[in-house]
């Protein structure tokens, strides 16, 4: 639990670069939120984070962490490459695909992180038409 | 049916450019897979083509086509901006997250093409090795 916490600090570190560049602030390891930056509709945090990633084959040793639960765009990347554990920061400001992550066996934690929490809030209040087109909606 | 023949000869056209650059020969609608081109593990083509289309808020009216049936990142991508319909030109070379898409309410016609099957048979008989890091074997 406490590597788990130290983990996430690392992606809210990440995120917190994300918000101050005005992008989203959520973020997996490294690599942060890039859609509104890019104009890369698949630049959610977690793909970005496989991306810098880069072409590899220890994809069964990794670990993904993210501030938000993951999307099911992003859940489907780390499913297609087999990443076996993920560690999410809060999933109260948004539900993503869970249930397909622990349906593929995939050894997922929700630490319900208050920071995490609140930096996102905060974004969603401020920018629901940005935060809105991030989820598809 | 003759509507998504010719949709799936716009893909092919397109996978047959990635082949020549020695890439992949997996392609939906304007965009190839580029993950060896560019060395990024989520350039697989579906992905690439949603990338292309950019930020947008028309996904609902959209249909997605490929010569390949699409793995589960791209299924996943395609979920995220609810686009609801996906013509797939062959699944006998690999069977993606279909069940995905149906258990969503996805319309997903499989054309089983032989153009298609023969360009991707061909490709996996060429580079087996890049064909399973494709597919995050």
């Amino acid at each position: 639990m406490k590597d788990d916490r130290a983990l996430l600090q690392e992606a809210l570190q990440e995120a917190k670069l994300g918000l101050r560049e005005g992008g989203l602030p959520i973020i997996v390891a490294r690599g942060h939120n890039l859609r509104v930056q890019s104009g890369d509709p698949t630049a959610h945090a977690e793909t970005v984070c496989i991306r810098n990633a880069g072409r590899r084959r220890d994809w069964h040793e990794l670990t993904m962490v993210s501030t938000l639960s993951p999307c099911i765009m992003c859940t489907g990347t780390a499913l297609l490459y087999r990443i076996p554990s993920v560690i999410v920061g809060e999933n109260r400001n948004f539900l993503g695909a869970e249930d397909l992550f622990r349906s593929r066996g995939v050894e997922l934690v929700v630490l319900d992180d208050p920071e995490c929490i609140e930096i996102m809030a905060e974004f969603v209040r401020q920018h629901p038409d940005l935060w809105n087109e991030d989820i598809g909606l």
